[in-house]
């Protein structure tokens, strides 16, 4: 880290991003103090780690790498119905982990610790000979009785998804120069949601107590549906027509229909996708415009095991993979 | 992972290690559910990452590994003084992290677990190409009022640590054949101290609300008391002769006085340094008697900054490093 010893990185640019956080210390200590969880509310706790080569790729701007490494915990909150309380963060820095691209990787982050009101609580760093790796532990905060499961979708809920599908699969694919014939902006647009996604945390976080069973998609709509699936021992039908895909992304169907099933597996949309209980489908319409976030019914949960995709002509659809390898 | 798949990994190996914790929903969904704190407590939360090449030797045994991992976090949960509730673990797969390796770095785990009350809580799991690693956040648990800080020492204060000092390093250096005329027993005891680190939880929990500040010796004795120092605007003089040092240790400055400055700045110690006000001494010992964990006082805290240490002859010591470079 030429130019910046592992202190002055706490010290000049950590430390500002904990200045919400009483219980952080300002990251002198070893540990942090969590607050009082709110009253008749408890602490969700999630954690994933992304590393440059795998979730993210080396010519992303070392901002976005920051932001998406936090969205994607937040997004875990979201699927919960949990607002974020705070962060904690570890970073294995690489060869290529200099003062610049720690600079902007810290500048990305600070925004977003602004706009979520999520400040470092603490965290941890070394250097090891790998690629870039940051791991984050999201701390949120759900009232007790309204925590989003994935267990309880029954015969009859039926499915529904926030936003639009397969933008982030586009998104690497366009930042990758695979769709070389789609538009600038198009391009632009979904590689945008690649690299910084948006946790559906309001939308969430007015589901609890309402959706059966809550997932955030980023294995995959087919694979993150057969995980509700699985857990509420039910099977699911998806109707492909249904299924909310961005004017990118009908751009790109238009011209290539066999890239739908991309669309369906591909992960890294951070959308969510919920069930709802017959009769209350009006109440999460109403949520949708009070939040404005749109939903969409793609589906319905019956008896058995499994996602099944019927495409628009009522045939059942085939998939190589039912989830995303990143 | 040649013949264990992440999901087989999560569902055979890790899934038992969740069993105590009702909140982690036997790992099934995006994230877990802390208990209700116990009634006048506070969450503590700290988090650390090991590198295989930097925190751990790629010749240790797999399970030490895990144990390590896992321990070095309780250890800031001790310097906290604050009990553990459970884990979050994100493991970064290398290439040589395959099933035989993964099975023998869980049962190790396991043992912890158990022996810590520290169920895993939830986690991820990725694929790299770097080293292995393993990122832990623990979450522990304190009585509000006393939480351990780093900054209330005060001039007058007594400088006191747990256990002895310098192991860690010296069980670096037999395992790399650094200590070839130490006997075998010596050195499986120091290689034992280096691989598996002993948390002074009940110490930790004992000092809440006596000792003035804590800390855990991670980076090395005169360092880490240097920690104590900065944030608490005091200085500190350290008589080493009074250091408390293992038999094996002591063999090894009998033999070679030159290595002394190595066991105060030498690092992976995990005993706890912590300052106590004039006219408590007493209280100390008698805590000490009560967990069974010997504790010696090796310094004064004093107005100014920085760390001093003297030798026997009442000459002050120089060092290379304060600290100490995994």
């Amino acid at each position: 880290m030429p130019g910046l010893s592992e202190f002055e990185l706490i010290e000049t640019l950590l430390k500002p991003l904990a200045e919400n956080a009483p219980g952080a210390f300002s990251l002198s200590d070893d540990a942090a103090l969590l607050p009082d969880a709110q009253q008749g509310h408890g602490y969700i706790v999630t954690k994933d780690a992304l590393a440059v080569g795998v979730h993210m790729r080396a010519e992303d701007p070392p901002g976005d790498m920051a932001r998406k490494a936090l969205r994607v915990n937040l997004s875990d909150l979201a699927a919960m119905g949990a607002h974020p309380v705070g962060f904690f963060m570890a970073l294995c820095l690489g060869q290529n982990s200099d003062e610049t691209f720690l600079r902007a990787f810290v500048t990305g982050l600070a925004d977003d610790v602004d706009i979520f009101s999520a400040p470092l609580m603490g965290g941890d760093i070394i250097r090891h000979s790998g690629p870039f790796t940051v791991t984050i532990t999201a701390i949120g905060s759900a009232p007790k009785g309204e925590v989003l499961r994935r267990n309880e979708a029954q015969t009859g809920d039926s499915l529904w998804v926030s936003g639009t599908i397969g933008d982030g699969v586009l998104g690497l694919m366009a930042a990758n120069g695979e769709l070389p014939s789609l538009s600038q902006v198009d391009q632009a647009a979904l590689i945008e949601r690649y690299r910084v996604p948006v946790p559906r945390l309001i939308l969430g976080a007015e589901l609890g107590g309402l959706a059966t069973a809550c997932i955030d998609i980023s294995d995959g709509l087919v694979s993150d549906v057969g995980h509700i699936c699985a857990a509420s021992s039910v099977g699911c039908t998806i109707d492909a027509a249904s299924v909310p895909l961005s004017s990118a992304a009908t751009a790109v169907v238009s011209s290539d229909g066999l890239v739908l099933p991309t669309l369906l597996t591909g992960g890294d949309d951070y959308e969510l996708a919920f069930a709802v209980r017959q009769g209350a489908e009006n109440d999460v319409i109403a949520i949708s415009e009070k939040v404005g976030v749109p939903v969409t019914r793609i589906g319905t949960f019956e008896s058995g095991k499994g996602v099944k995709v019927f495409d628009q002509n009522g045939k059942a659809m085939a998939f190589t993979e039912t989830g995303y390898k990143h």
